[in-house]
């Protein structure tokens, strides 16, 4: 390794703490960077030069003698686009650095198969509009996606997305090209990216050993291993929907196997424990059955008890796997967890060897539905963080 | 990150390099390292002078001009003691730097319950022998042992070590201080040993995402997840046998639980499903079942196949959630291995979604048996390439 790497490695981790921590003192920096002050200043007055951070007094410590500086982002100025293809909805919106949504577009998806074209059109025009209206000196650094669906990390192929029936189509390539912004669009599963974002500002933070779990139609997976995501060789780690928990009598999966997780504890196995008719689903119809039985419908009861002993097979083996710090449930999983949470702990407690869940948590998701779209944003800095002075000089408005 | 930082890094790196490879050039050093050839020169003088390292002219090249000086490991003058607590026998040997196993003693293990102290009686004795018995200029920088249960990393203690029904039983410390050499003794699992071992000397040259079972009288597993060993919050992941796979008719496990991997393919599992004696256990017996398979006895097949759906279905779930390069099948998992590879094969077809499944490879283990003890070694070895010249300083003849 050399000087000028560390330099660049330096000066982005420094713009990391700034910009997941939103106001962090210099002498904070340099404890937490094993730095020196001298070191910080330098690295801080690069990146103020650069239009990426700026340096203030603290609101009044209360305390005697010089306070330290603390460095801010520019969140005026820096922002990403970040784009959400979830299996109801399309969502756009302009994040800043430091994390802030300052503007944001919403179109109601039909979930019914959606064409590339169709979707990155509704995407595209929401990514202008969103652009147009940013103030005239802000720059934006990135664009993020999130998409419910295997991904190629390279280009943001999806190989694989069963809900619309895609198979390798360019959505990464496409979106860009009608952005028109002249940057690369990165994209990431939606799942992947929920994790990233609840490890760094929701239910996770802190963890460097985290498995989320998200479920809609199917159960995406998002693990995080030693504080860095498993993507494996391709990127196409974490399919925990489709570990087999039931292989000889279980219920046939939209991938063509049987018995996988989301075959047993997604949308549908609810819905139909539940004794709801088949025209039935979406969140609405999960809602209603978590509904009921908090009011004590005894069916209800009974279907969130019957998913919730299969989610506690599933967690329960991946925490064998991964002996995990937290295990986060998200999307609609999000909803039923609270209903199922005595079934998975006590799968956790036959199933998971004693020593790896001595300091296990379960947790519903902190940032809700919208973790998938703060993945994308942070997917979206993701260049500008590891290179900030490369990529604010190409981007230079 | 400081100047004195990397230099570590670096000449830690180098002299991986050098123990992994055997005889490097210092052109192919610059190139893999990135650094130019007087920073390689510099660094290799650093370990030539603390007597790691020498250079010395390659054999004639049959090239003209003036040949690249290649870097040789002080195998004559550097080793470590490895030690092996498997289910069926204690080994110890002399490892040098560059990985050459010079000496070793072995004993067989009962299977009944051992205790600690017995254990670690015999392991100390061989360990002192060879010790004794290595040249007087030469110098121990490190121990490592492998242990078939769950290892607390820090102190090497024995938290569940279900064969010989040990809890918390302090096994590297006491190991340690019986050798009496004054160094301290790292202990792992034998499965993530075996992987780190079969990644670093065996069929898992060169892959970044890499599973490895190990089969004995159970299954363990050792991950490796972008080229580092998946350990999780405190050091107990990987416990793949105990994925339930079976979970409503499976087997008892030694667990408690029932339908883990393991129970659907230990060797007690092979050896019922071939209708073999209850009294019959251990390597032999399962070799006799893979023998009698091979000429073409059909209980013996039928066990086979049986045994091999659920390995099957247990290893199409690893690759869905790793997506990994490569999957290694270790200790009895090796014989059994190819007479079940048909039905690990379907599995894998049928159950794992396809672009997670293009390019993956399964093997069988290039280092036999020796795969944990090669493990152990290398990892008597970890605290001297992580920071060579401190450690050498403090265990100088």
């Amino acid at each position: 390794m050399v000087q000028e790497e560390i330099r660049r490695l330096n000066v982005g981790t420094l713009l990391r703490h700034v910009h997941l921590g939103g106001s962090v003192s210099r002498a904070a920096l340099a404890e937490r960077m094993r730095l020196n002050r001298s070191t910080i200043m330098a690295l801080t007055a690069e990146l103020t030069a650069a239009g990426l951070v700026r340096e203030e007094l603290p609101a009044d410590t209360g305390r005697a003698g010089r306070p330290s500086l603390v460095v801010r982002p520019e969140s005026d100025r820096v922002y990403v686009l970040a784009f959400d293809v979830a299996v109801d909805r399309l969502v756009a919106a302009r994040v800043t650095l430091g994390g802030i949504t300052l503007d944001r577009r919403e179109a109601v998806r039909p979930r019914a198969g959606a064409d590339l074209d169709r979707v990155v059109e509704v995407l595209a025009r929401f990514g202008r509009r969103l652009h147009r209206a940013a103030p005239p000196a802000s720059v934006c650094v990135g664009v993020g996606a999130s998409y419910c669906g295997m991904i190629r990390p390279g280009d943001g192929m999806v190989r694989f997305g069963p809900d619309m029936g895609w198979v390798d189509q360019a959505f990464g390539s496409e979106l860009g090209r009608r952005l028109g912004l002249g940057l690369p669009v990165s994209v990431g599963n939606e799942a992947h990216l929920g994790a990233l974002a609840e490890q760094q500002r929701g239910a996770g933070v802190g963890f460097q050993n985290l498995i989320y779990l998200h479920g809609d139609v199917g159960v995406g997976g998002g693990i995080i291993v030693g504080g860095k995501l498993l993507d494996g060789d391709g990127g196409y780690g974490c399919e925990l929907g489709h570990m087999v928990v039931n292989p000889y009598n279980g219920r046939p999966c939209g991938c063509g196997s049987h018995g996988c997780l989301e075959a047993e504890v997604g949308e549908r196995a609810l819905l139909d424990a539940a004794r709801r008719p088949a025209e039935l689903s979406g969140r609405d119809a999960v809602r209603a059955v978590v509904d009921d039985a908090e009011r004590g419908d005894p069916v209800a009861q009974d279907a969130l008890r019957h998913v919730g002993d299969w989610l506690g097979i599933g967690v329960a083996n991946l925490i064998n796997l991964f002996n995990p710090g937290i295990v986060i449930f998200g999307g609609m999983l999000r909803e039923m967890y609270p209903g199922a949470a005595p079934q998975v702990r006590a799968r956790i407690a036959s199933n998971v060897l004693p020593v790896a869940r001595e300091r296990v948590r379960l947790r519903t998701s902190a940032l809700g539905d919208d973790a998938t779209l703060v993945g994308a944003a942070e997917l979206g800095f993701s260049e500008l963080l590891a290179n900030p002075l490369d990529v604010l000089t190409r981007t230079a408005p």
